[in-house]
């Protein structure tokens, strides 16, 4: 039941970072509608898609989908009259990407696949759907920037499976996955700490080949 | 029967849009023949692993492969020697977008799927190709611009529902979406009309952060 | 068991060219694992998903994860020291889209599908993994480029697909099969070598809507 509204909520998260990023682009109304939804069910449902979890979540209970369209027209509504705080897109998108680890994790390994894949399926889950909502917008992928983030969420996803294999459940995995990714993400962007970028020797100005 | 040629139709339109959009790179040839395959099956196949059907309609029945590989070819050879009508792409695009919206909508019925999702998955069979093709091509995707693009396949699958469930069946529910669909994307084309595209007041110049 | 040693060989080399790719990037260390694992497993994933091969190679096997991550680590510590001989990354990637198209087209030949749905599978098992990497880091993909790629992957399908008809098996279908597409791929890219690309002539510099 918690985990169904922290779900649910991560839904709605996403599909606010989604209609932020569609809104400003010059399309219109239910054009953002379907990118905030698609931010929002893309990561379930690549995780769907490759545990083979049958019916996908948002196929088997259309909740999902009316929290994304309510959270969608709220955001809308919300931008035409205030100003939004600054930084809330990206801010959203950490709790966001947080939650969807954590859940993504917990699928996974509630399906019983090995460790490894465990931490891969919540990355996977965690990240899918900001990078659909980047690209469809032709966005810079927030995964491409320097600062951690797919670095968050594999260390939230680490943390699940460590704190699991010890024995813990309910809040004291969820709780400590969360605050990992979301704490992480957030200190990176406060700090602008990266983690180091690895810079290839091989580059070579002389080569358009290479250069690509 | 009537179905399976729109549906082949429809195919063979989104492979003529996928061949002009990739025929513009400097593409080879091979290359525009694999765009235009992505393109016209790219709705269907998506909507396919959504729903679970398998196996999957193009593999089932390599007619599909067959047609889009012709009508690639066709158009290919016919922009090498004759010029295209203006906004052929678009009309073409637009049609491709009416009859995989109609079709996408009408599968998801039948598989017993909730009438939001019937909606979503008419609009998502509508546009993937679309948004493949665009992505490939690095376009930026129709679903971006201005007029009315997911909104004229959501209004279709809308459209569908609503006849469906007043007891409408074949062509009286299959026409006026289509026509719903094409019509409204024409319209929006040739009036340059667009549903108002929300003004995010959050928009903040001096945050580089915000501004992605 | 050739095949499999093969098999991790192919997504070894596409792990490094994930890295190189996703190295150039200012992504942290984490991002760029992400990127190689992607770009190595993402071709195959298609192909599972798209034949309702379950589970998914890399689910059932975290020995593909685990030699993604090790290649991406070796690949990153040997550019901080050494330097890369020119093209690299290019070799790298035709000889991963020369494994993997093979493999693709392998697997669905013994799925039983019709002989164009294998020369289509072979493909995009060569292509699909490599397409992601190159959208993931906002580079114009590799198949748009004029040099026979997909064309090179189409090739060496259709060699498959021929020998195996014709009775042969084994290291008869598959060295043809890797050597077709690998040299196509490296003569082309040596000699600037390319399939004629079509030229529209419906390109119509004043018309905006279809100058997109």
């Amino acid at each position: 039941m918690a985990l169904y509204s922290l779900d649910l909520f991560g839904v709605a998260v996403f599909a606010v970072s989604g209609a932020l990023t569609a809104g400003r682009k010059s399309m219109d109304l239910f054009g953002v509608v379907v990118i905030a939804v698609i931010t929002a069910i893309g990561g379930g449902t690549v995780r769907d898609l490759l545990l083979d979890r049958r019916p996908i979540f948002w196929i088997e209970d259309p909740t999902y989908l009316l929290v994304c369209v309510l959270a969608a027209g709220a955001t809308l509504a919300y931008v035409r009259f205030f100003r939004l705080p600054r930084h809330s897109l990206l801010v959203a998108d950490a709790f966001g990407l947080a939650v969807f680890t954590f859940i993504g994790a917990k699928i996974a390994y509630e399906a019983g696949v090995p460790a490894p894949i465990v931490v891969l399926m919540g990355t996977v889950t965690g990240v899918a759907g900001g990078i659909m909502r980047d690209i469809l917008c032709t966005e810079v992928p927030l995964i491409l920037r320097r600062e951690i983030y797919a670095t968050a969420a594999i260390a939230g996803a680490v943390v699940f499976v460590v704190l699991t294999t010890l024995g813990a459940a309910g809040p004291l995995v969820a709780v400590p996955t969360v605050v990992t990714v979301f704490g992480l993400r957030l200190t990176a962007l406060r700090l602008d700490l990266h983690v180091p970028s690895p810079r290839p020797k091989d580059t070579d100005p002389t080569s358009p080949d290479e250069g690509r």
